[in-house]
């Protein structure tokens, strides 16, 4: 029942959410350096006093970026949709809407658990859904590219992403002194998806032949 | 004399619109969290302070993305389109565009009629324009797609959604305490409409045998 | 030497940003909601202290509604595209971005000349890039689409619509009293179209023949 | 592997990047005009308080545009992608989401040599990644569009504006009172290409023979 023309709105809707959740992330700083208060600062000045706010900015850039890739790469194995499709779309959408807010607190605030939870919080829902965005996908044949099935690799990555979040929140809320600095587990992500990505080359291969 | 193009341009900008009215809805949220006197604040009296802001928010992300949906659902039967049909999806996309203003002013102002009604009643105007489009496009053999018409159900699901809209607005104005909890009504239309999709599914196969 | 696909990024990167300007058309109402010297005030009051500005969001919304349909009528008749094309297109995007300036203006500022001037003639300097647009198009067999050709109709469509902006400036500014009222004389480009149209049938039919 | 929708994806969140950016570059301007101290104010006042805001919104938009036009020739060549290019891309995005930062600065702060090797830097890091995707795409028969090769033009060109953006960002820091106005160097783009253009034509032609 659905169309081609459907699975592209769907897809292109949720690009164009990500795509302005992240070049609205700037805008806290382009306020902060239009304040007329501000007209007598320097830019060292400036940098200096918005530092927490830069690194906020370039944190959730990094994290609405790998989450975009992620899903990018998840839906190059899907041909159609389904309403559950659909839902769980809207959903990691509205995940992504909310990332500005907890990064303008964490900008602002002063570190506490729940700002940091709030932050990693929305961050591991953003990945679980994609998560099972890839559950739901996987081996339904209405749903999955016949000819590119999803294999273990983008589930287990998904799978994999998901846990170092869950992993970098409890640790950011419940270690001391490491609040954000957390999210540095993700990049354990990489090394870890390549050796998937390989084992899932001989899957792919093995099924093939 | 429409192209397929030009009927991809219409959708595609309603969709960015939509896109981007529903990412900026956490915008007043954000600046909330930037103002300079947030900064001695603690997370949790931010969520306290700005609780209804945070409502209004989640209300009208889930109305906007039901209305989406709708609209959504409504184009998988469209093939081509009219000056009508332009017009139409225009004075939708102006509701949509419109929907941050009641959401700002039901979250900064005491709650009153007159925010209620214009509230609820851009909701009711967004939902009225989709169930205009649906009669439009309903037998029109020169917009509707011909393999897949658009049927009993998305009519009258649309209407649905209008009329139930339309209860909320009285019901959120006129019962004391209500205001926008009347809202919840439009959880009837989940129900209603699966069993208009039953009714409409039996009705495409009687029509297709 | 253009492909379909970078005459179709050219069309959606400026629909992209015209979706975005009518957009964000919005948001200076809704910061006034958010103001926290607002809490106290009721709506009726709001909707009385802001009428100028509520005026100016609806006049722009309509302004580039009108703008994009005739974008939008114009591109049906474009096959391909040149350097000189883009570049049109480019300069009209930025007529586009500017607008909500002048339409911030008018609703803060004193009503005077130069904020009239500024306001109708980013107007008229879109429509006229249309225009530009509609001549560079018609005629040139390596853009235009072979089987629609655009006709005298979109040409002389958008130069009326040119002139009667350049008329509204005119009379907006010089003649007291009447401002932004001026764009009333928009009103009859409907009309003068409907004329147009007409001929150019005729006249396509009498090609096609 | 990668998909032909995979590709658009790529290009399509590119672009929507890039609109929002150069649409809200206006933002700043409007919240200038929106503040309730304006209200006394004329539109000549307002022009003159603001020229170095408007002078930093003209030319982030100039450099947003030409780098845009840059990328969208650059992907006339372009048939598939790699995570290379999936990477560089993203990398070229987030410098034209900084962008609007190093804007308002170099508009609100004191002209020195900090906000200008900013603001030029920006443009700079944001040129040499499309150099880096030229360079990337250039003569790969896994992403390249066989039937159009990337030539030397494309290259050329865009080492050119790199090279320019360099010599601009050095000129405006060191040189004193050049400031922001060494971007004019960027106008030796556009002949430096027609020369680079006219031969690569040549030897385009020289291999089609």
């Amino acid at each position: 029942m659905p169309t081609t023309r459907g699975l592209e709105r769907l897809i292109f809707f949720t690009d164009a959410v990500v795509a302005i959740a992240i070049t609205l992330l700037i805008l806290p700083l382009v306020d902060a350096a239009s304040e007329p208060e501000n007209t007598a600062k320097t830019a060292a000045h400036f940098f200096t006093e918005e530092r927490q706010q830069i690194l906020a900015f370039l944190i959730s850039f990094a994290v609405i970026a790998r989450l975009w890739v992620a899903h990018h790469s998840l839906f190059e194995h899907v041909a159609s949709y389904s309403r559950r499709i659909l839902l769980l779309n809207l959903a990691w959408a509205f995940t992504i809407v909310v990332l500005p807010l907890p990064t303008a607190m964490s900008a602002e605030f002063d570190t506490e658990a729940l700002t940091i939870a709030f932050y990693l919080g929305t961050m591991l829902l953003s990945s679980l859904m994609l998560t099972l965005l890839a559950l739901t996908i996987r081996g339904d044949a209405s749903i999955e590219e016949s000819a590119r099935p999803i294999g273990h690799n983008a589930v287990q990555g998904s799978a994999v992403m998901t846990v170092l979040f869950a992993l970098a929140l409890v640790v950011g809320v419940f270690v001391p002194g490491v609040a954000f600095w957390a999210l540095l587990l993700l990049l354990l992500a990489g090394p870890i998806e390549a050796v998937l990505n390989r084992r899932a080359a001989r899957l792919a291969h093995s099924r093939d032949a």
